[in-house]
């Protein structure tokens, strides 16, 4: 049931002893808000405690790692930013049909919550907490300020894509008012890599290609530069949008080399070049401008297969 | 004779046929800028021109190529975010001595108006243009409402950067609501690389040497590089950041190839290793976390001395 933000603060009022749950893989919006409401929730004198399926990278050290920890019987079960109850991951699988609460700013979610509050509006979770602790009149502190900010930080891109709007500016204001490290987090956050990650990226920018004139690029990632690299599932991150970030490319493909002698493909295209349609061809599926798709073979036969494809997408050939 | 931004307003009102001057090498925020004046005085009744020494960068198009041109005898010479004279340019020398009003945000501006407005707690000289459309009375459009969000982003490194306050992120959110496409912008102003730097970008990657298990790494940027790549002076900048962006990197060196066998030098360092003392050992100065020298040498010669010199502040050496 589709409850209103009042509601949501009048049963986290009335209750106690929470367990807060993130989605497996964390980014920083699940962790930031779940770590807000944490720390909200113990300032209103209640016991709770955040948990997460995965490991919690150590970039997330500066406010999950000042969390005061409480022992408890646990008696309410609120999941934040999960938008599926299969997102709680495997060591949170047992709280699937029991979570009470669901706080989420996913338009996808399924509603697999007794209650949940959707905020589709909202950049980040962490937007709505940011209401939320206002409407409980949690007074915000420089640690729940660095929550909030993150969550929204992170899943904006820093400000930069679609979704953060006029709102999500002015809570960062008010959180910064509040005594976030913006600038610090952002560092951290967007300008930090590990060595293994700037290996590997060296490494993919060597791999790229040019076709029709620059108007085609691709990359290619694989299982021997992610070895070579040292690099790990989180390293490999973020790459499918590189190739488009060149002048003049209207298409950009991500090749990345998976077991058994297929490469997985993303695709990202210019709003005039439909994706689905072109990854359709190969069984595959998405977004107009954003799409993916899996093809069996040897890494040049795959690239001459997309060349092939993809040529008559844009306008006039070599 | 520094002034209040009421006087400005004043100036503004009471004055016609302006010729608004921009720096050098232009970059978002003196043209956003110069650019939402311009417009601001149109809107006003009134005629206005903006001049800049450099060609204007096309990335800029969208706003500056929509500006009305206007034909007129100049009385009336403002300059925005030019913090010295001498930053005019060679195209726009002739103004030198002439400059009525002075607009900027550089605590290091000269003075050199009859008029200054200067707020060096303004992230860009776009924020104090925002307030004084305000006091004037201009309505912003969306047009407008560009041209400042562009100086914004682009001199706060799309809000990542320390210089962006409460007030920065307000401002963005009022000329969002005004019409500012701002995801637009900060693809075009962010994630767009020019061929020729994405090539200059891998070579500088493949550069990359790590020193004393990681905590120094330096970066080369040779004059064959450069010119493999066929890169213009645009797309040298940037680099500095980059060494320095890996973990467990305390000093990031770049060297930068000039004419007659030295190397410009850029150091950016933790802030416990002072960069200034590392640099004056080579006749160089800056920031304590950001400072410059020039070496002679050949490539080979120029790092050996620099491990050498840098060292003794990693702690333990190898």
């Amino acid at each position: 049931m589709q409850v209103s933000l009042e509601q949501v603060a009048s049963f986290l009022q009335e209750r106690d002893d929470f367990v807060i749950l993130t989605h497996q893989y964390p980014d920083g919006d699940t962790l930031g808000t779940g770590a807000a409401l944490c720390l909200g929730l113990q300032k209103m004198g209640k016991r709770a405690r955040l948990l997460c399926s995965d490991p919690i990278p150590s970039k997330y050290d500066y406010f999950f790692g000042k969390i005061p920890k409480q022992e408890f019987t646990a008696k309410t079960v609120v999941s934040v930013d999960v938008a599926d109850e299969k997102l709680l991951g495997k060591n949170l699988s047992c709280y699937a049909g029991k979570v009470e609460l669901c706080i989420d700013h996913h338009g996808s979610n399924t509603h697999y919550a007794a209650m949940v509050y959707v905020d589709a509006s909202a950049a980040a979770t962490a937007e709505i907490l940011y209401a939320l602790l206002r409407l409980l009149d949690v007074p915000l502190d420089p640690l729940i300020a660095n929550c909030i900010y993150t969550g929204i930080t992170t899943d904006t891109g820093c400000f930069k894509y679609t979704n953060a709007t006029p709102r999500t500016y002015r809570i960062a204001a008010e959180v910064m008012e509040a005594g976030a490290e913006a600038a610090t987090i952002n560092r951290l956050m967007f300008d930090t890599k590990s060595r293994a990650r700037m290996e590997l990226e060296r490494k993919i920018l060597d791999s790229m290609e040019f076709y029709f004139e620059g108007r085609l690029a691709m990359i290619t990632v694989t299982q021997k530069m992610v070895a070579e690299s040292h690099a790990n599932e989180g390293d490999l991150e973020g790459f499918a949008a590189l190739p488009r970030q060149v002048e003049g490319v209207l298409v950009g493909v991500t090749l990345r080399e998976k077991d058994g002698g297929s490469f997985k493909i993303s695709l990202r295209t210019n709003p005039d070049i439909n994706a689905t349609q072109i990854c359709a061809l190969f069984g595959g599926g998405g977004h107009p401008t954003a799409a993916g798709c899996e093809i069996h073979g040897d890494a040049e036969t795959v690239k001459a297969k997309l060349v092939e494809a993809i040529g008559p997408y844009l306008g006039k050939t070599e």
